[in-house]
């Protein structure tokens, strides 16, 4: 699991910061999590092939979340794209994409899907049989979601030494795999524990922004990989949050303590701000494994 | 007049180089024309202060040229702006921006002015006591205006020491200095030519983009101190002019001389060719005075 932060700015985009989007590379799948002003010029500058690009899940219409997607929508189509693209996003991001194509005589050679959220509770808007991704209904000023994905369980790896001195047909390997006990050609009943080891446990990542501090994401979150979490302010600003509906990098890191996620990235930085150790400092004091996001960097899981 | 070329290339932003976007200063005015994305950055990279913007002229509505509008104007309203912002442009434009700012529930403060264009015969479209504005309809893919940017003529200017020999009172230098004959304190009529020169000519800037070659331009940018036309392709490429409705470098300075215009920017390149040298050496061949624009560059006139 790679995730690589094209822009982790709030607000517009400036000579030296970006808005809000990354790529989270999982399971052989790119998907792009929000598209701010300039996002295809740092999947560019970031290496990601557009032609990867399948999935696009747009958080909220807020314009530094999504005013690259039209831009980049209409590169792919420069690019002759043929592969559908669907894009995920609140009621209304289809008729500000669709507008603009019909009114630039520029509709798209490939199929372009929409799937628009309305529901305020969490659900399933993707699923493959390696991972699904589910929304995170967020508390901010606009409706908002976040967007968790999860690789589903993967298979149980074969002992091969064993499964062999076990006298196990080849034919059988699918089923250990699965988890189940199998008759060898001995007519013996081997136990799955026996000739398999544990899979590697799956992997998710909780993406969270924008949102007011909530507790309510709690059970949706519970236990991932990584959470990234909005950290617009400081403690120092902390009054800002309510009216904004913004969280500090502190109220960041008790959901993600609550949460017993594995990392917690901040990001979605204020630019009021010139640095960013203070972010980290605060959030370690609620909680130990903290990271601060970066336009341009990459982490892997 | 300064010409700041912020982007000059057609198709979509790349790491290293802007679509179309400029800050014309003139007459103490400064006009943005079009507004690709990430114009909002370009800005800011040549330190332009947004309070000064209060005109803007989109030419057609392809992404290139107006994909960034919508971020500058959100950006505004982030800045608390309450200067009035009059955006000239094809109709549709209007429809666009408002569904944005409606979705995203980011209604400005200040008064946003829309001047819908439709006219396919020139039309004056702004106009104070120092300059005028007015389109020039240009032939592309879909409704396009260019716009000339003219100077009104400037007043005389006084010969202040013939003014003084002649013994004129204070009270008619106004006078004057719009061209009338006068009465001096001994009631002798001074001819004006004796007591004052003339003003500087007026300047215009002609600015042509997108368009395919088209001769009916010409009587619209006659004499024109600079001309900004659009060069997308070289001679090689001039097979791909009548379908894209774009201009070779070439035809934009046969364009040039035959408007006898005093110098040519070149510009909006495609991004298919490496250099720019052989845009100037095949212009060259038509017209001599040729200029090419760059990202960042200014031009003093």
């Amino acid at each position: 699991m790679k995730l690589t932060i094209l822009g982790c700015h709030s607000a517009t985009p400036r000579i030296n910061t970006n808005p809000t989007s990354q790529v989270l590379e999982i399971k052989n799948h790119m998907f792009l999590i929000d598209c701010g002003e300039g996002s295809q010029v740092e999947l560019r500058r970031n290496k990601i092939k557009f032609s990867r690009l399948k999935h696009i899940f747009i958080s909220h219409l807020h314009g530094d979340h999504f005013f690259g997607l039209i831009g980049l929508i209409s590169t792919f189509q420069l690019l002759t794209r043929e592969t559908e693209l669907h894009i995920y996003g609140p009621k209304g991001l289809k008729d500000i994409i669709l507008l603009q194509l019909k009114l630039t005589k520029a509709y798209t050679s490939y199929q372009l899907i929409f799937h628009e959220l309305t529901s305020k509770t969490s659900e399933l808007i993707y699923e493959d049989d390696k991972l699904e991704v589910r929304t995170i209904p967020l508390n901010h000023r606009v409706y908002t979601n976040g967007f968790l994905f999860k690789e589903k369980e993967n298979e149980r790896k074969l002992d091969i030494n064993a499964v062999r001195d076990s006298n196990i047909d080849i034919a059988y390997y699918r089923k250990l795999k699965q988890g189940a006990d199998v008759v060898n050609e001995d007519g013996i009943l081997i136990k799955n524990e026996r000739v398999t080891k544990d899979p590697v446990p799956p992997k998710s990542y909780a993406y969270c922004s924008d949102t007011v501090y909530d507790e309510q994401i709690i059970p949706l979150i519970t236990g991932a990989t990584v959470l990234y979490h909005e950290s617009t302010f400081l403690d120092k600003n902390e009054d800002l949050c309510k009216k904004t509906k913004h969280s500090t990098a502190r109220q960041a890191a008790i959901i993600a303590r609550k949460s017993r996620v594995k990392s917690l990235i901040l990001g979605h930085f204020s630019t009021r701000y010139n640095g960013y150790d203070e972010f980290k400092t605060q959030a370690k004091e609620e909680f130990s494994n903290v990271l601060l996001a970066r336009d341009g960097i990459s982490f892997e899981f």
